[in-house]
């Protein structure tokens, strides 16, 4: 089986990108948008990020047999109910939220007896909104399908092929391992820059605006990733606590180490530590996740 | 005045970048260059990163009025000690390390009587090696001159205008100053980015082709800072002490209300921090040390 109407409720750069991908992949998917704000609805009609924008959801979902959910973590629940009424009985319901866990829950509980796979492509950048997505963002990119126990085999497959045909490579496994390996690839990270260009701009013994002069010293890569949507990352850390916490925890104990090493001057371990690190980077960019170029190849994507 | 005769000691990409800098710049400056590995000579006569290339540190600073130490930080003293005897009594000895405080005592304390003006451009990449090195890198980027008190002002002059002709802004500080300065801006992100990948390669829960694979959510940003080369840094560590604990404890500071917000779900206070660092980001953009652009402009630069 393959989707012949996709509903695409949310339509910023995930659900806009999902769109012109459906219109660019000549499979001849038909696709409807609904968003709760009248501008982006505004907005994505005059970009075209689905053949038709419906001002209810209800006509967005009705016929679809995928339905695919591109609102804020925090907004799953809400924007479940808001369709439930009028969905197909036989239609896949579907995600790209950053968490798995806690959204697999609410989606299951606001939709009983539907279909419910949950995905998450790992591609993005740091902008938000109806202007922001782009049909080749999930090229190369992986995604992510946790399918709960009991699912639909025939319909995981077709989700799988349908993230394929969207030019993603696609893995699955399970809701709780999804969160770990977010946690620490992407949640982690975005935690971490977002703390240190906060401490950075209130220092009293360094100015605001010596810490931007000079900060292509290393500072200024941080300061990408923290720029990203407060809101979408508000909801990830509300809704992948226990994950996080385990891993920065982690990460704490390993910088207290690395604290020691400084503070005792053992050059030693700082130099093995250092060097421990280059071959991951190699290997990230022999899978083709990065680039050795100084634009990381993002020149390939936008 | 203005200096005739360059001698570029340490032949990687720092002291690299200068030669070819100065080859480009039109206005007649003649080079020398010496590095202690005799491959990194070979590969620099052979890419012209100066005029002449010697085996001997002596015959490179011998007539030169500028010399550039471009070693690693913890290799400055050594090296100063090798060309003291054949230095013109007249020249002014600058170098380019990360660090300021301790490469001004050692350099004074290895030539004394001599015109020390110790310099750093904060520009650079991940790549280190004769090969590394480009003639713009210093192209819209700083560089920080810390005269120590009682420097001769027209020397000083002179090295401001130097760097300005490799195109770079000049700005001087004092050396405890410049110490601070560059351990917010530089220091504590590589040192956050190496604790991160190293902490990422060694979970028990998420192995370690996991974290290469879905590096595109965040994480492979940080590897690049962390594929620097580790005897750089380890002397950064070993000679910034000082400052990069006193800022690595106001970051752990930061990161422990951030970890607790997080456990208690404080989702008003996670919105707040990361609203403000955005501001920061368009700041760094609007002076010309990041760039919009997917690629961050680094097109432009090599
Ligand atoms: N950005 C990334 O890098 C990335 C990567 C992978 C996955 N994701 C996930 O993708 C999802 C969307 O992220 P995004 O970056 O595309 O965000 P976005 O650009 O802000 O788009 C989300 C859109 O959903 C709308 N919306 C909010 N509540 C709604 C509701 N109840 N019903 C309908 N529309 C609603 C928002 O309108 P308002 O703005 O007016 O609220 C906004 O237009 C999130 O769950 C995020 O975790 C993001
Ligand atoms: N990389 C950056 O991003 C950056 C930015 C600004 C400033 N800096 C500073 O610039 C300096 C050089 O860094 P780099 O990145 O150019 O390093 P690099 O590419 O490794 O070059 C340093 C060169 O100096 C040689 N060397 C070591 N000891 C020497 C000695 N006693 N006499 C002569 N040559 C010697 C090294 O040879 P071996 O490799 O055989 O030891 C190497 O070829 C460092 O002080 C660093 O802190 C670096």
């Amino acid at each position: 089986m393959s989707f012949r109407r996709v509903a695409i409720i949310g339509l910023g750069l995930i659900g806009g990108s999902i769109g012109l991908a459906l219109r660019d992949d000549g499979l001849g998917t038909t696709t409807t948008g609904y968003d709760a704000d009248p501008a982006v609805r505004t907005r994505a009609r005059a970009r075209g990020l689905a053949d038709t924008i419906c001002d209810d959801p209800g006509d967005a979902v009705r016929g679809a047999d995928l339905v695919i959910l591109c609102v804020p973590v925090g907004a799953m629940r809400e924007a479940a109910a808001a369709i439930a009424p009028d969905l197909s009985p036989d239609c896949v319901v579907s995600d790209v939220g950053s968490s798995k866990r806690t959204i697999t829950d609410a989606l299951t509980d606001a939709l009983p007896g539907f279909e419910i796979i949950p995905a998450h492509p790992v591609a993005g950048t740091e902008h938000s909104g109806p202007d922001a997505g782009f049909s080749t963002l999930f090229n190369q990119r992986w995604c992510i399908i946790t399918p709960p126990p009991g699912a639909n085999p025939a319909k995981v497959a077709a989700l799988v092929d349908f993230w394929e045909s969207l030019g993603a490579m696609v893995e699955t496994m399970d809701a709780d391992h999804h969160d770990r390996v977010l946690a620490v690839t992407s949640h982690i990270p975005h935690l971490i820059a977002y703390t240190i260009v906060g401490t950075a701009s209130d220092m009293e013994t360094v100015t605001r605006s010596e810490v931007i002069k000079y900060s292509a010293g290393g500072f200024r890569d941080f300061t990408r990733i923290a720029a990203s949507d407060p809101t979408m990352w508000r909801d990830v850390f509300l809704h992948n606590k226990d994950a996080v916490l385990e891993m920065l925890d982690t990460f704490l104990t390993d910088l207290a180490l690395m604290r020691e090493a400084i503070r005792a001057g053992d050059g030693q371990m700082m130099y093995d530590t250092f060097s421990r690190t280059r071959a991951i980077r190699r290997s990230i960019v022999a899978l083709g996740q990065d680039d050795p170029r100084p634009d990381f190849g993002r020149s390939d994507h936008k």
